[in-house]
């Protein structure tokens, strides 16, 4: 406490010139669509529900935004992280990937859950029903085991940005199998969603009784539409693919089952990579300064980003300004929970010279997040092979991202 | 752990005939604005920033919604805790108490914070300045000094919808004055924001230091405009109307002002009030089941509500199921976060009796929530003067909410 007030003295007495000075706008050169909140709302409305400034403009998207200009050909958008505040992703800003074009428009009146398999009781609930039961809200985030990094997107949105936190809310799946009356020998669980892509995931059981939610609320509303309305099964620390939107179906099972898609386009037939993956590693990013901001002038910034992994809560953040030679520790806000985003902080003094920024994570199981080299030899591939698309097996990808930054204050993706 | 797990097995055990019943719709009889989320959004804008279900239809209101029906006279409305899940308030329906109509509609570009008074250095900061400085992001409530149950609201959005918990993001203002250099004999500063209402508000020194935030962040995205963007005071803890709106100066003095708000609108001149209030008192509320609610039929229900104090972290919450005769613990959701609302949780089996729901909760200090009998004492009232508005003076109110239930289901205000 006492380091930490001292720090900031220090910071306050070099960077007393700060205030007054000439700063020109810290830009983001993210493509935006154009049209979001474009259209007039008018005030009765916005009094009811509110609305953004007009002059607040970031927006979801993705690096295929031309191709997909007239209508989207899928529903597959990132969160603009370059933007992004505390640990709580706002859910108009949660990112999306979906085999399917619009989400399902349910009514929440018709849609029901069975539970069924291995059980003594199958059982079928309507919302209404699952409202009545004992419910829990906990701070989780959900990331795409497809969040690349070295897929070299120009900003963190593009590199980072298929993950986000939410606090969910809803009924620990353990209850309702409870209730319904596990059976001996039924180790896995399958579940299923209301989607044209006809999703199936396996979890085994031991999961299934920690921590997995069948939850109904999304950061104090009803989940929203693209991310599961009205239910969603949410499997913390797990690859996203396992917390399955519009959750209609679970099937009690004795071994893990592999649906159309999995067959058909997530098994991996090579001898390197492993049938089921499930927690993410540790990972963590810089979000600010991040690629395609620029620094107006030297001076002092406040880096700051994201760490997250689902081994549990993040312990530490070392962060690096001289591309890797030297790493201090940075600031981590609480309360760092348990599998949801923690945000980092460090303040620093930029000299006006070209230089790569780095962060790097612990978490509490002791994993350190792993540069790009150290990621390909355990994958026994090389940086290339991953750079270049041409070395696959991978489930999730979580090497340290680089950021570097030009004499001029612009930032670009370093990763190679 | 394990009596939480106990109590979940035994809940199950009794309630095994849950499932497959048919459950009514539990309705809520608040009045609701029409047209809300009516306008038709576009695909496109909808895949940039999300909205909810067209199902979903939570709004904020007030209970002078018919006289205000046009345009709205002044934009006061309250959040719809009826529906709230988790402790995270939905930014689009946090509720606003303002004395003006439309927020002022300011440009990041041309608004500007001014630090001066009684400090070395007078400082201006553009918005992007403040952005370049150390920041922390906090979990907090706010609460109007009005939101009084004694008000005898008939739903919980009438009579506690005053309040609501945000994460927000801000330059702690302890760092601003630093750098600005406080004088010696400065003990307050005056705040005052960009609004027509001309409020300004006085807070001690010693709170300025502890906590206080310039945010210009809330639930990750910036401060909405009915809450302050681009920048707000956030004093956490006090009553609300010390959490200045679209802030732009900050002067320091040498003892409280009055400004001309204060003095037409704020002051108390009987001999029983303080002059200056700023801690809130523990209270909480059952948000479900709540006024205007009904329940289907009788068995089991998760009764869940919401508990904060200005004195910290809740550290207890009972609730009553027969009128106050006996208490229980509820479950307190975690993290119980200082100075933030906490959920609590019971499971309730209703037998089909008339009753009344009660909730009081203690805080870190060992404060206790009031019954309406012990809080009019405090004031040299009884009661009735304050049911009947006839006791003025209180600066805010926390006493105990009795919600009953009729044999119907129906729920009611049973406050006397």
């Amino acid at each position: 406490m006492d380091t930490k007030k001292q720090n900031r003295r220090r910071f306050l007495k070099e960077g007393a010139a700060l205030a007054g000075m000439a700063v020109g706008a810290i830009g983001s050169a993210s493509a935006q669509t154009p049209g979001a909140e474009a259209s007039p709302v008018p005030y009765r409305d916005r009094r009811a529900y509110g609305r953004r400034s007009r002059f607040v403009n970031s927006v979801r998207t993705n690096d295929d935004d031309a191709t997909h200009a007239a209508f989207g050909r899928s529903f597959n958008v990132y969160t603009p992280l370059q933007d992004s505040i505390g640990i709580i992703t706002p859910s108009s800003l949660h990112w999306v990937s979906a085999h399917g074009y619009e989400p399902p428009d349910i009514d929440p009146q018709e849609h029901r859950l069975m539970i069924h398999g291995m059980v003594d009781r199958p059982l079928i609930f309507t919302l209404e029903e699952l409202k009545r039961l004992p419910f829990v809200s906990r701070i989780y985030y959900l990331e795409c085991q497809a969040n690349r990094p070295e897929y070299k997107g120009e900003t963190v949105q593009q590199s980072h940005g298929k993950t986000a936190c939410s606090e969910w809310t809803g009924v620990p799946l353990s209850l309702l199998l409870q209730e319904a009356g596990v059976q001996s020998g039924a180790g896995w669980i399958v579940s299923e969603g209301d989607e044209a892509g006809k999703m199936t995931k396996s979890i085994p059981m031991a999961k299934v009784m920690e921590d997995v939610l069948v939850a109904y609320g999304q950061n104090g509303e009803p989940v929203r539409p693209e991310n599961g309305y009205p239910l969603r099964l949410v499997v913390p620390g797990f690859e996203a693919i396992y917390s399955m939107k519009w959750l209609r179906r679970i099937k009690v099972v004795d071994r893990p089952y592999l649906g159309y898609k999995e067959i058909s386009r997530y098994t991996r037939d090579d001898s390197r990579s492993s049938w089921f993956q499930f927690e993410m590693g540790p990972k963590s990013v810089i979000t600010f300064p991040s690629g395609g901001q620029r620094l107006p002038s030297r001076g002092y910034y406040q880096i700051t980003g994201l760490a997250w992994s689902g081994g549990g809560a993040i312990r530490r953040v070392e962060v690096s300004t001289d591309g890797g030679r030297t790493w201090k520790d940075a600031e981590l806000q609480g309360p760092a929970l348990r599998l949801a985003h923690t945000r980092f902080n460090m303040a620093w003094k930029w000299n006006g010279e070209q230089t790569v920024l780095l962060s790097r994570c612990t978490d509490e199981l002791g994993q350190v997040q792993p540069s790009l080299a150290e990621f390909a030899r355990f994958w026994g591939a090389t940086s290339e092979q991953f750079l270049s698309r041409s070395a696959r097996g991978a489930g999730h990808s979580n090497s340290i991202q680089p950021w570097g930054v030009n004499r001029d204050g612009s930032v670009y993706n370093a990763i190679s």
